[in-house]
């Protein structure tokens, strides 16, 4: 059975996993935090899950890779340092990076790509989402995970196709541009939506997490799934079979 | 080009499409009403688009078959004896019947077939559907094409499967059937959501249709790629490659 | 402080009335379900809080009268006769009854009487509402709560007015009524819209509930408010001062 | 019989009360664009409507007050200048200014004000608003107004407490502000949403313009309402008698 260990155990998620862990009778090897001793964890760990913070993710993997354990990573608010490094530690060991661990967000991805790719650029894209008054960043990684579904539907690139923070005079809308929008408050776990607008017509794929628990559930799926497999890069799409 | 005849003229999809018709340079040979000859029409135009009513279907087929020419038939509220008709008529002449002429909505039958195939039977299935307020049945034609898509995504019948109007003690949820409700109110064009409904999860795929203009300008592209086809019955996700 | 006891201890709101209770230092007396005794119950609490079945609606109003004490009734699916004998029971200890115990939907249902006063006729009413599967009545009480604001808005009656479980050939809709609709599925707490709907615009006012958390919250704070009161029957529009 | 003269009279806005004007029989005296000859339309209409921009207000306000017409002003983007400058009109003429003009938008800023009057700073105010993809600018004038029903509900200025444009590393939401946020694509006509956010409930209450139609009657009617009225700023509630 898979023992894991959490890194970033008295956040949120940290700890919606210990939670689901123990709902689910998955083993808790120990969590650490801000300070904390990552290489003693990851000593005693089978998997770690790691939602702390981008700044903390270098450590992280490098104690992960001196214990040879694998990784899943849902923290947000990369940059692309933060991917090289993931990338340089999958030659090492599993990592299993996400900006979402649910099912119904992998799958609501995987359906954004698919209508992206058979509408035309006169189906303007939006990706509007709305979080809990605590979150830090904006948009949301998993706005962007799905903004990058969509970019790769169209075949662009999506760093050169944003449109975020809308704000005074805008001009007219840009052909072929993603928008972005994030609303902040309550204590809302997640809400996204991407809207195709076009002529008289709208389409909306959508997808609503009523608590944390599905992101915990997601995480431990991936983590147990990781276990065992060989060094290497993996994704949500893989764990779930899509 | 195509010369249209349009039986159910002075209806409201009928209006439309001869709006849509006039704004694409589409010759419309003329259109008939209640009591109209079909015949007549049939003989001076090169194909009939059909949005009367179901009593009137048999009546119209003939007339599209005496006078060899194809029919796109968008008329709501078809019952199986309607479908034996059609599959009939269809030895005969080429006959495209569908219960939605958008581009959107026959992409979202496609997305929600996709889903519907991915998740399990722990997802709820329900379909919502709102229109004017003069609409005389209830789901909507589109509400049950979507309907259709889901069962056939989960591999089973609609007919077996579906829970509609419902109201008072209903007891629980059963498991794998698919859900209906039609809400009926102002001048709404059409809009159809199909929710997911899983544990603390939900994902929603949607269609707004602004107003009639984009089913009017699909007939006409439908009866435009059923022109020249050979006898057998089409549907619109052929016209639109999907 | 007030000693509360809960009529229907372990279905779903009972229990997250006891964890409400818990994390708000507010003491439980004890609990009843199905051939509970609730005579002893009353005996030993300051306040009841019925979140029971109707059918056990008047053995426990009077044990509430025996023993002189208040109740709060959350119970749904109540019928005419039932709140006859709240009415009955009123006259001797104070009764509390509502189909909502939230803030936010007694505050939705104040804008919706407000919003049914000052829009005419040509506003059509719709009522939708979405509850988790295990749900066995439709509408929602707090649905028919929110069609008596409107109907009280309006002027009219709502048992004359409704239009509940549309399906089939229903013919156009009937100037003046306020339709109902429900969809079933997944864990969903409780999602309520009402919606006008006009010559080319829409207003929806809507409240959604992300758990039972706050209906534990507001029966509650109705427990606390109603204790002390004089014999009678009060609405949650009092408790929250509206 | 009311005369109108439109300025800006080949904007969407201007097209489509020139429709509703020839649909409702109200006669048009005429209308002009950039470089027109305001005065000369002044002198022959009974009331001025005025969706132009902002950087013609001035020299219309001052045709308007040379000729003695009323006006009504539907221009969005306007600054605290030209707020002066209509002021300073008003003392001249009747002036009414309206970021929307539609019945169902007036009566929805009078539900956000009496809602943000009762729900105290643990409800988050959030607005989100969808526009067709031509809108130059964000966010809209009615997102706006909305914003001020809100604020005044609130008992605060709105300026002081506006968050916009949210993108990056924003920090948790700060209490007691207001969000925007901007959709833009398609040909959406106006979709406006205020949101509360709590503690596990939310409050939404949207409207949704299906075209322009309704903006176009509500002018109108405004027009016809301002003429011979005394010199004074006017408004939309007034017009409704709300």
């Amino acid at each position: 059975m898979t023992k894991i260990g959490i890194i970033g155990s008295q956040g949120r998620m940290g700890q919606a996993i210990a939670a689901a862990a123990e709902a689910a009778g998955v083993e808790v090897a120990g969590g650490v935090d801000k300070d904390g001793d990552v290489a003693a964890l990851a000593a005693k760990a089978d998997v770690l899950i790691d939602f702390s913070s981008p700044g903390a993710l270098e450590g992280n993997l490098d104690a992960a890779m001196a214990a040879g354990v694998p990784v899943v990573i849902g923290t947000t608010g990369l940059e692309e340092r933060h991917h090289w490094l993931i990338d340089s530690a999958a030659q090492n060991i599993p990592v299993l990076q996400t900006g979402n661990t649910s099912l119904g967000v992998t799958l609501l991805a995987h359906l954004v790509r698919e209508a992206a790719s058979r509408l035309g650029e006169d189906w303007d894209i939006e990706i509007v989402e709305t979080h809990h008054r605590m979150k830090v960043d904006a948009p949301s990684g998993t706005a962007l995970l799905l903004g990058e579904a969509a970019a790769e539907g169209r075949g662009i690139a999506l760093a050169d196709n944003s449109e975020r923070g809308r704000d005074g005079i805008t001009g007219k809308r840009e052909t072929g541009t993603i928008g972005f929008a994030a609303l902040r408050g309550g204590t809302v776990a997640g809400d996204h939506s991407v809207l195709f607008l076009s002529d008289s017509e709208r389409l909306t794929l959508s997808h609503m997490a009523e608590n944390r628990s599905i992101f915990a559930k997601g995480a431990l799926r991936a983590a147990e799934w990781v276990q065992g497999k060989s060094a290497g890069r993996y994704t949500m799409p893989e764990v779930l079979g899509l």
